[in-house]
């Protein structure tokens, strides 16, 4: 049983169906930061959160920002113990293609013990695990057993730059002894695990301009320079056939893999698997690498989004005016993203041909990072997920990024403890995204022993 | 005056507002060819054509087909008189990208001298100078002199596949002694032309399947062959860096420049008007060639659409499911799109990445022809150009496809005449096409004559 009270534990099996119940409210909510048509819905899902919080007697602000609004919430100052803040996000990503969904994406549906819905897993559900723990220990003991801040903002999906900006104009606010974050995956089902590594990303959009207009690809074909053209060509120039990246210096400072990392990938590979997960026969990457460390431990160039020309019915016989295309690099310790945005503009004006006029917008970026696996905080974890999930974390880096990680080491000095309770087939950013409830309830378990064991190091 | 009565010149300068109303009313027709929820309108606009010929008398039909009807019009047959052929089409391309228009594409609308509207000049007000000549002669002698076979087609915009069907099992309804098609264009402001060649074109989609469905490109990216990193780079495999296609034998049968055809194009030229014409202030293409020869008289390569991921504001970390692109070449005789399509359908199978499947679809494809200059054809469009226009034409070849011409040639062994009266920034295919209503009544007054002098040869 941990150092978790016996009624803290009756209290959240007992509330089964009410902690559903709220998860499902949360949900219906569409709170897509990237779309501005729904504001008022992302205002809506922060005051929902702040409702929670203001229920259980936390001092709550919804602080308001140039984008959505920060959620910042505390409890009742213990002295002499420690503060743990639990960061999450209310918003989340857009859910098209709306016609690939079994189910619609803002009513949440049950099947097969999972509840379908956008951010149920990303990061709606998970976060919410951390609320569900408090509540059970303030309704059961009257109090928690450490300090916690709850810091939730609106803005993961799309970059998080006011939380960024808030962050660094009120560190004090926030000043804890460690951060914990649950917005990634088990490593299996029932293989919960501790996610030590992160990627970093670096975002941009490429816009090219050719001709002041559409113009007819019979008239004109083969003189004006097609933006079309221009762009697939500017794209393929990013990678070789080796799946290296070609923005000079990209690999420069990358930190090798241990001998001792690469051991772990090759323990818990399963290429055949993970070919059936995604619905591939075969896979392509960075050559001299295994399918896990290529989406882990290395970095990635990936087309996101790209258009141009005639997307409707039959043959339409245009030469484009325009042509863009979103994508972005996943980035490992220690590559800068700062850095990378200088040299990738460097690299497509050397290579943008002529007629053709270029705009690179360059979104958001963030470093990887890597946690040490040797803090108590990351011991800690380790038992309450076993009191939790009934099963040892395995320790693993995943190949998404969550920038945030990245700021609260800079600017707080704090390592930031990864734990997930989602699957790595739960659909985030895709569409049927879900959540196993049986998870989320062993969430809201393994959170509530969570705050026991660190109380009980410091 | 040519051969011409004065009376139906009399009637051509009498009747210019009656032309231009029923051409407008014509234009109000959505009738796009491509887009089956346009059918209804499609359907109405053969039968505002066939209306015209019912008017002035001709034998009408109606001919249904799989797809948009073709009307075929014949007028009172004159034993000892030649027979010619007019073909033309009532379909018209796609109006988007709409909020590009400057006046709706369907309510024509006349600014400066020019009607604006999707279909001015491709085909419909090109086509109806042929329809409104015929009524000049018959309204004023009762009877053209010579016979005149109309036929007008609903599937030009999306490959004539009906029309080739009709013409290969009912090629005795259409015996003529030459064909006149008005689809082209003049070579610039009072520069009409005799267009004498014409590209021809291989159509494609080239549809690339990956993961079963759109995933994070975080947690997935760099181990999963992204589709559209794939597209781009099987799409810029087709050329290299000097502009050459990259088809297998894609050049074995291209018939080389002359260098009388070197000169003609050299002074025709000037690099400075087209770059300005079409709003670049640089044009790339195949080395070696001079931009008017890569646009009439070298074969060319264009994306012509390309969409794949997420389009939306902002940015989404999504690795996308699946990539298209339409695309086609331009081809000059002796290029065989069959061939072409077998070797393009081989090139693809060898460099697709493994993790992807690959759809090719074959829309439509033409070859390109020359027709011989030295037709007494030809000598009398070029007299009744002279009469009409005020000016002597010039001999062009263009980049544009019409692939019924080759079909003439082939299955009734008879030559085009390809005489256009538009201009050659008339927005064909794009927002805002045009039609100069001066060369709208040039054009009715030049084939008014037309009829006149072919009847005098023969």
């Amino acid at each position: 049983m941990g150092k978790m009270p016996a009624e803290v534990d009756q209290y959240i099996k007992a509330h089964r169906s009410e902690f559903e119940s709220d998860l499902f409210e949360l949900l219906k909510i569409p709170s897509v930061s990237a779309d501005s048509s729904c504001d008022a819905d992302t205002e809506a899902a922060a005051q929902w959160v702040a409702d929670q919080f203001t229920e259980l007697g936390f001092a709550t602000e919804k602080i308001e920002t140039a984008g959505h609004p920060i959620v910042l919430a505390r409890s009742a100052y213990q002295e002499n113990s420690p503060t743990v803040m639990v960061y999450g996000h209310y918003d989340v990503q857009p859910p098209d293609p709306l016609d690939e969904w079994t189910s619609p994406p803002f009513e949440p549906s049950v099947r097969d013990g999972n509840v379908y819905a956008r951010g149920a897993t990303d990061d709606k559900g998970q976060m919410l695990t951390h609320i569900k723990s408090a509540e059970a220990w303030i309704k059961t003991c009257g109090k928690l057993p450490l300090n916690l801040i709850f810091l939730v903002e609106g803005e993961e999906e799309v970059g998080s730059e006011n939380l960024d900006k808030y962050i660094a104009e009120h560190p004090e606010k926030i000043a804890c002894d460690c951060v914990v974050i649950s917005d990634t995956s088990q490593h299996g089902p029932g293989q919960p695990a501790i996610t030590y590594g992160l990627r970093g990303i670096a975002y941009y959009e490429l816009r090219l301009f050719g001709p002041s207009q559409d113009l007819h690809s019979g008239t004109f074909g083969g003189a004006v320079t097609n933006p079309a053209n221009a762009l697939t060509s500017m794209l393929a120039k990013l990678i070789d056939g080796e799946g290296k990246i070609q923005v000079p210096d990209f690999y420069e400072s990358v930190v090798p893999l241990t001998t001792r990392e690469r051991e772990g990938f090759q323990a818990l590979s399963n290429e055949q698997r993970f070919q059936d997960l995604v619905g591939v026969t075969g896979t392509t990457g960075e050559s001299g690498f295994s399918t896990l460390e290529r989406r882990c431990a290395r970095p990635s160039f990936d087309i996101n989004g790209i258009w141009s020309g005639y997307q409707g019915e039959g043959a339409k016989t245009v030469l484009p005016a325009k042509a863009v295309a979103k994508f972005s690099f996943r980035l490992v310790p220690n590559q800068d993203p700062e850095q990378i945005s200088r040299n990738l503009k460097t690299f497509f004006e050397s290579i943008v041909p002529p007629g053709i006029r270029m705009e690179l917008i360059d979104f958001h970026g963030a470093p990887g990072v890597v946690v040490p696996l040797d803090s108590p905080y990351i011991e800690a974890s380790a038992r309450a997920i076993e009191h939790g999930f009934g099963t040892a974390p395995v320790y693993i880096r995943e190949g998404g990024s969550i920038p945030i990680v990245s700021t609260f080491a800079d600017k707080l000095g704090v390592e930031s403890l990864l734990l997930g309770w989602g699957q790595n087939d739960d659909n985030m950013h895709s569409p049927n995204e879900k959540f196993n409830l049986a998870d989320f309830h062993r969430g809201v378990r393994t959170s509530a022993c969570l705050w026991a064991e660190i109380a009980g190091i410091v």
